[in-house]
């Protein structure tokens, strides 16, 4: 089965399009995790894996604590591995690092994340062209998330920006949509721009897309499951379930909030 | 000083506008280091200090050591930080990561790469707009380098591609170049394209232009230099000064082939 398939039967059996995204700040800990990171992701990944299919870890806060930040990273995803022995229980676990490289170096990137970690999925900035994207392709069993409009109001410098009789994210999505199937490739799509993600989503009814921005970002997620018809999306939420309370209770707090966020995403 | 006037101030020492790059490839480490990476990038340190005012670290390449790749760099900063006590003698730091995020994540990877790992200078991807550059300009004494044109042929489906009336590359750098002076914004222009190199050149005469893809990748030395007219520019040469040789005088050959490229790049 492909990551595509797999993400599908995922959501149909759970019921969700719930994912959850991992952005552990180390000052930000609630009370009585001891300040370790890990424990506490994976009290969050307990707590929250019945309402979601899928966890987007930003790479960015594990590199801002160097090698102990991947250390815990590597510590995560093994276990996440153990204890969802069977492919078929384990969430699409999702690399949002966002590079972009000349291929010799974004062979390096694809190699890094989805091979030395075994992720599923990986965000990739595809402003260097399709033979920066191809090597992330060459992992046979990948999905790749290209960025098309990100969330934050700079978007509009470039990619919402006119470029000759369109924004540049149309001409993007059309150049990179031939590279390979829907099965391989889906696009993040801000959830702050939900008449964009609407328009998108009737051109490509087959792509995966990763919509984050719901919740501390402002995105609304009945307004998106609305535009989305059913099709196959991901509506990503972050600090709304990870710091839903900074108090002993954060797993559950975390756990009402991704129950919440599960039903209004499906 | 800021780090701008630095690298001036080291290139008219040293008489040299040489940036090496460390690509470290665990497959294809010299005989006689042993596997070991750290030892690697000393010996090439050491042996090319004399005739190179900068080192781009190549962050794909660590991180495809998980953990062990960023103890590594933690190890190799703090040695050169050791080895070079005065900050007059230290040449310039460059995490060449292209990261890329919105403004919350931005901030992130800018703490991890100029405050966490304490490089001089950053690179950057800029497709995501204006907030989030921003962040990496926060930290008041670095430089970031924008990319503009990059070395890899896919370069023409967005960067050189006409965007209404000239190439996206041209937007982006109009566009940025407004965000903080010259002394803390530069750009990166592959070498592989050596006349938009020459026209950027003259349209932007005081901003640090990093210039990669000179020798394994095709670029060359001695074009560059004559159109860069004596201006702000870093020329930046890995594979063929870290793989000149793959037997026990890797050191000798890669000193030899520093030398050589510090005499053209002056």
């Amino acid at each position: 089965m492909t990551v595509y398939q797999r993400l599908l039967h995922i959501q149909q059996t759970k019921q969700t399009r719930l994912c959850v995204g991992l952005d552990p700040l180390p000052g930000r800990l609630p009370k009585g995790v001891h300040r370790n990171v890990a424990y506490f992701l994976l009290e969050i990944f307990d707590a929250t894996l019945p309402y979601s299919c899928a966890y987007k870890f930003n790479l960015a806060f594990f590199e801002r604590m160097g090698s102990t930040g991947l250390h815990t990273l590597e510590h995560l995803l093994r276990t996440i591995y153990e204890v969802t022995a069977s492919e078929d229980h384990r969430p699409i676990l999702i690399a949002d690092v966002k590079r972009s490289d000349v291929p010799h170096t974004a062979a390096t990137y694809a190699s890094a994340y989805l091979d030395f970690f075994p992720f599923d999925a990986v965000t990739v900035n595809p402003l260097l062209g399709s033979d920066s994207i191809q090597p992330f392709l060459r992992f046979s069993n990948s999905l790749v998330f290209l960025l098309a409009v990100t969330s934050n109001p700079g978007a509009s410098d470039f990619l919402l920006a006119p470029c000759g009789d369109r924004p540049l994210f149309e001409r993007i999505v059309e150049k990179t949509a031939t590279l390979a199937s829907h099965e391989r490739i889906g696009y993040v799509v801000g959830a702050t721009y939900p008449e964009i993600f609407r328009s998108l989503r009737s051109a490509y009814p087959s792509h995966f897309f990763l919509v984050p921005g719901i919740g501390a970002q402002g995105g609304d997620m009945a307004q998106l499951r609305e535009a989305n018809q059913n099709r196959p999306a991901l509506f990503s939420v972050s600090r709304s379930i990870l710091y839903a309370s900074l108090s002993i209770d954060f797993a559950e707090a975390a756990r009402r909030q991704a129950e919440r966020f599960q039903q209004e995403s499906w």
